[in-house]
């Protein structure tokens, strides 16, 4: 498989060298005294909050993380391999507002979070769950990570990602995994358990709660997305190759400092920059600029030989409907054809993400399947090339009936669930003509007939009892 | 750039050397005395309508055809460059029925087809137009094809593709195309003014009137997209990779005779195949299967070094909404990360090309602009990496007032007309919030306020008088 790739080599080596050049003359401001002086100790030059990296320590130790990593589910099962030619798709992460058909738009709830959780756990193309599939209004802001992560760890056995919000955030996530897997926390970095996303504040800067987190997860010798998000024309220069530089001096500033903390940590090279619509000066994921974005961003981190994180079915779209399924599925297939590792937000998300939708989620979810199937590609036998049967056939005949045809039809295409193909007389006469009710109805069944897979009764109730204490 | 390719070089070896096999063990069935007595002529064993191909024969002649051609408009800035690194946009080809939201779904009229001729010239997306927008069915069938060619001649300077019926669709189309450059006939193999689609009947097999066409075609210069459609698992294998041989060998066995009858002839090697569904054993064009087999139609025309044609915005949907829009993006996004050259039914087609909407077309268009901006890529120079602007905006700032920003908004990004970027509030309380309405309002102010090129009074009385005498 090769992939799309919209930067010539030297175009991503000019990209890297002005990366190096801004890191090492402009800097970045790193707000937390600890970052800088393990910064500092390594040969930077640190001025107030500025950090200045020179060109010799970035190129070092961004060259010490694993290219690829087994990401550990609780269901050996469900392990993920992060980076090589794995294409992860990872539900919508922290949108603040829930809607359906039947009750409209509102404020997220715990009870929503479960209930993502479970179409998360019960997809078939969803690889492991994100953090915060929705932020649960009605728990205190306190409490809000541990209990989102007992009921990811309730309900599904996939992967998830774990808290990013500050030292807090890191501790009470490596408590509750080290308690999931029924280990000694000293013992957690032997393996890779959970992933978080650390995120800059662009342009050029990162706050304490992200360092926190980022360092929370690296002496824990867990793996970060190490994360950026610049607006082009807003937060970062108006042209993608000057966004790029901004984003890539962002993530490769996080990486070093991961590697100081720890070095082989595990790292994800995350780019979730866009375009500003520039009436508004509002970020929009739904551009053109987003899937270029994407391709980009897959294409730096195989430069430096690490795994790459961009997104997936995002739309600026209020409602489901046309805008929503193309904006989507544009970010989808670009994101599979480029090869990305991680594509988080592929399913749910509407609104530039402040919204997640239950009938979008199992709309993307197709959607997902479709994206895969492409990424699955065409394979190439003796047998698939089919030339004896297609001699039986001859000109003229049909396949209906051949045996090859019944040896591969099972297999060979992908299913859909929701998409209708029937004529259209058959469909003007059905009752199931709007795919959004359809994708109503199918959440509800999903929901209610999920069965989360066992969790131990001592590692719950050991879980519980943590989560009480918070 | 790099395009997506889903084969590796020694899969598109073995799909040729199968290719070649079946072509000469298999044969294909050529109904028409003229056609095979040529390739009798040329060495091909023919046993009735079977003809064997020889793999000299065939290596021989698909080297002849050039990798790249300019079409040319009677607006030489419409001129279009067929192959290379172009992807051309083009509508959709073929549907019987026509549907828009006042009036909801119909058989289309010759009033249906000049609207959407004026849809395509005011398009900044759609590079060309095609043969048949809509079957026009208020027209007896043998007026058909110069009742079309005159609408789009009068309401268009963009290229066209030219009718594929038989020999009068040649012959018809070749008159009235003379007729529209003012030359001699016996002068069209000059330049490539017109270009048309015949198709081979899969499995392996050509009819008559589609023979007629490749031949009236190529023996006035004028190229042709040599079409193969197999229907995986019902007209062709069920596995891609056999579905692939078999469209191979019947596009093959259309180039060979072109060039027989005019070595050069320019041709589009046009692969258009996906899989049945399985539950229906119908054709579903919005179906993965049918990305797939745009990126393999796009390497295999590589890797015989002509230009490519698969397809754009398809879909099974019956309505313009969620199916359409994120099966249709699917294959759009998938053609220009493949680099295919020429996208057909780039707008407009519901129902696997059953319909043509008025809604959708508009709808698609926008889509069309969305991944011809992603085709477009990203420019990487010292002024678009940004390095001055990035060091005077610093960490922390905003590039809202930069000047590097007022020097690149206007051009960087791509400015959508349909698609919704404002916020929930704004959005919620306005009167536009339903995309397919909001498109059924575009079109219809564009058909109104369409302004047709000049098209010399002369030549149109010329062209009228020769459609009065059909």
């Amino acid at each position: 498989m090769t992939y799309f790739e919209i930067l010539s080599e030297s175009d991503v080596a000019r990209v890297h060298e002005a990366t190096l050049h801004v890191m090492e003359t402009v800097g970045l401001d790193m707000l937390y005294p600890p970052a800088r002086d393990l910064l500092s100790r390594a040969g930077a030059k640190v001025d107030g909050h500025r950090v200045f990296f020179p060109q010799k320590l970035v190129e070092t130790l961004i060259a010490k993380p694993p290219a690829r990593f087994r990401l550990h589910a609780r269901n050996p099962e469900n392990d993920v391999m992060v980076g090589g030619d794995h294409s992860l798709f990872l539900p919508a992460n922290c949108p603040p507002f829930v809607s359906d058909l039947d009750h409209g738009r509102r404020y997220g709830t715990l009870a929503d979070f479960e209930n993502f959780v479970k179409l998360t756990g019960h997809s078939n193309h969803l690889d492991m769950s994100s953090n915060i599939l929705i932020e649960p209004s009605d728990i205190p802001i306190a409490q809000r990570n541990v209990k989102m992560l007992f009921a990811t760890m309730k309900y599904t056995d996939k992967c998830f990602m774990g808290g990013a919000m500050g030292r807090a955030g890191a501790e009470e996530t490596m408590n509750m995994v080290a308690r999931l897997f029924g280990i000694d926390k000293a013992n957690l970095p032997e393996k890779a358990r959970v992933i978080s996303i650390p995120c800059s504040l662009t342009p050029l800067k990162y706050d304490q709660s992200m360092l926190e987190c980022l360092i929370g997860y690296a002496q824990a010798g867990q793996p970060v997305i190490v994360n950026s998000l610049g607006i082009a024309g807003a937060t970062a220069p108006v042209t993608l190759a000057g966004t790029l530089v901004v984003e890539n001096a962002e993530i490769l500033a996080g990486i070093v400092l991961t590697q100081l903390i720890r070095e082989g940590t595990p790292v994800v090279y995350g780019g979730a920059s866009t375009c500003a619509d520039m009436r508004t000066g509002a970020l929009a994921v739904g551009a053109p600029e987003m899937a270029l974005n994407n391709i980009m961003t897959a294409q730096m981190a195989r430069f430096y030989n690490l795994p790459s994180r961009a997104v997936g079915a995002l739309t600026e779209a209020k409602q489901v409907g046309n805008q929503s399924a193309y904006e989507s599925m544009m970010n989808l297939t670009s994101a599979v054809s480029c090869g990305l590792n991680m594509v988080l937000h592929a399913a749910g998300a509407l609104e530039s993400i402040n919204c997640m939708s239950y009938e979008k989620f199992v709309i993307d979810d197709e959607m997902c399947g479709m994206a895969r199937r492409i990424k699955q590609g065409v394979t190439v036998t003796p047998e698939t090339l089919g030339i004896d049967a297609i001699g039986q056939v001859g000109p003229g005949g049909h396949y209906l009936a051949s045996p090859h045809t019944f040896r591969h039809f099972k297999t060979e295409f992908f299913r859909p669930r929701l998409s209708d193909r029937s004529g259209y007389e058959k469909w003007a006469k059905s009752d199931d003509r709007d795919l959004a009710v359809k994708a109503n109805n199918t959440w509800k069944k999903i929901v209610q007939e999920y069965i989360p897979p066992e969790l131990p009764p001592a590692i719950e109730k050991d879980l519980d009892a943590y989560v009480r204490s918070i």
